[in-house]
């Protein structure tokens, strides 16, 4: 096993002069470390992480919070894409990936705090935003760096966060709708305590007041971000007196069950119903018809929440940030053209 | 900041004492280490996780290998299922999980070293097998522990595995299909290289012989584990002179593929030809027609492995197992009878 009084003999400095190498420590000249650290790879020396970690007072580790229930939210194809995004920059610059496995609430804090305490990691992506999250909280009073993917509910301003131009994106697919002719059309989202319905629904609200259209209470629908909550939603709006002639749906993996309700109620798509959704997940090409759908460029908002998390934790006083990844619609066959 | 000494004068022990706890020193008796880990409780104690796992040489933490491009392979729904049965086990046992962000053999191989030689992690799930594996090599040579979920290739007997019976399934979906009377049956595989293919492939080669039907080598393919794959088998199908009534798929995303082709040729599932499948991921119900599948219960395939590695990872001599997770035939909507 190589030591690192075999390094020092090596490059010919004081084994004092390696340790602080390893700690990155600023007092050393760049051209003593770069020679320290050809040695540490010729001689094929790797330091135990924790000791390194104890001197450097990094973990070279982000950690990446699911929303609650890690089951259910791996089921949907938006988190292993941001995954994706996230293990291209971890990987680049050399960070592991520590991915929480807690089921709820309770268990996110208590894993978080271990994280945190135990300076297991440099700083954490969350991927869910709640309105008094004691996550965030505790982070806040820790000055722990972390990022938000989505829109932050408190100290919007101070946290830093990549998200969507939800508002714009819900807005323009609505006004697509209207364009072919639609004046009746529905909109299904998750939970109205989560800011991307809020955001998209907003947008669609918008949409309908800018072309003169009636927004009317019984054809907003909020459900499950699950394909259950699709179907159910979709038995509501079969039972309006006046029938939607399309429906604004706020996730794909919701719209998998819109379609399949839709079918199995002999309603056509789109010939009778049109569909638009959000996200353009792997799923949206699958389904029959393919959806037209928002892509949100899911890989991209991993991608950037790491580096922003990254720089962060490498330098406290870099600003918090607001960073919007552009949206585009994807148009398919979800849709049909009205005639008036 | 709540200290060591905090901890030892509140509980009425020496600071060496708390340490040998932090360590899990077994010199200490059940009673003080209860006694000890109550105060720090109490006092809102949290041991740095560096010092901590520097004195009981272990991380806590396990890390998950994915396949070569863990682009490609997220975008199967294997991997976030596979993830979920690990989580819910990590979370249990309260260790962290590290997942592997590397795109090839050769990034795998130095973030492998990383992990191992730095003590990132206490052992390492690989969520697949190849010949010629450096990755596990050097596992054996480091004596590391590590768990294959799949196949190893080889040291079968000495190596950890978490695998279901693939040969048998193999054997059983080809007979169903031979009982709804079909004769000419074609198989689309993954690559020859990989293990669960070959078992998948050898069980529909058995059941034919068993049928005494000819076992047609134009009738076998093999291709990418991806829709695209699946596209381009069915082309080479189609192309075929006797065309066959069934075909044995060995992956869902394949599957996926096969349909949309056939589909596209106007050929029509199940009346023209049956399609039978392998995983049961949840995209197997989403097809028009969903599809019969063999469930292979992947998120115990995942618990397992991470139960089986968090053993051997706190007791060495623990002997290397294989585990083989029972698999059934899901029936759904691809398989129709052929009348002789």
């Amino acid at each position: 096993m190589v030591t690192i009084k075999d390094i020092a003999k090596a490059t010919g400095v004081s084994p004092s002069t390696v340790s602080r190498v390893l700690a990155d420590n600023p007092r050393i000249s760049e051209d003593t470390k770069k020679k320290v650290r050809k040695t540490m790879r010729e001689l094929g020396y790797h330091p135990n992480i924790h000791a390194r970690n104890l001197v450097a007072k990094s973990s070279k580790a982000i950690g990446v919070i699911l929303p609650s229930s890690a089951d259910k939210a791996l089921q949907n194809p938006f988190f292993p894409e941001v995954l994706r995004g996230i293990g291209s920059v971890t990987h680049e610059r050399e960070y592991a990936m520590v991915l929480s496995s807690a089921q709820n609430g309770e268990e996110i804090m208590s894993e978080v705090r271990r994280m945190v305490f135990g300076r297991y990691v440099d700083g954490l992506i969350l991927l869910y935003s709640r309105i008094n999250d004691p996550v965030t909280e505790f982070l806040n009073e820790q000055d722990f760096p972390y990022v938000i993917v989505g829109k932050p509910y408190e100290n919007i301003n101070t946290v830093t966060h990549v998200d969507n131009d939800n508002f714009t994106a819900g807005k323009e697919i609505t006004k697509y709708l209207i364009d072919q002719g639609h004046e009746y059309i529905a909109f299904i989202g998750g939970s109205r305590e989560l800011f991307v319905t809020v955001d998209r629904e907003a947008g669609y609200e918008a949409a309908l007041k800018e072309a003169g259209l009636p927004n009317i209470e019984e054809q907003k629908l909020h459900t499950e971000f699950l394909k259950s909550g699709g179907r159910e939603a979709v038995e509501s709006i079969l039972a309006l007196e006046k029938r939607p002639t399309a429906i604004v749906v706020s996730d794909d993996l919701i719209s998998l069950g819109v379609l399949s309700r839709l079918e199995q109620s002999g309603v056509n798509v789109p010939e009778d119903i049109s569909v638009v959704s959000f996200n353009n997940v792997y799923l949206s090409e699958i389904t029959r018809p393919a959806l037209t759908t928002i892509d949100i460029h899911i890989y991209e908002l991993g991608a950037q929440s790491a580096k922003a998390l990254i720089e962060k934790a490498e330098n406290k006083s870099e600003p918090a940030k607001r960073i919007i990844i552009p949206h585009d619609i994807i148009y398919r066959d979800s849709v049909s053209k009205r005639e008036s």
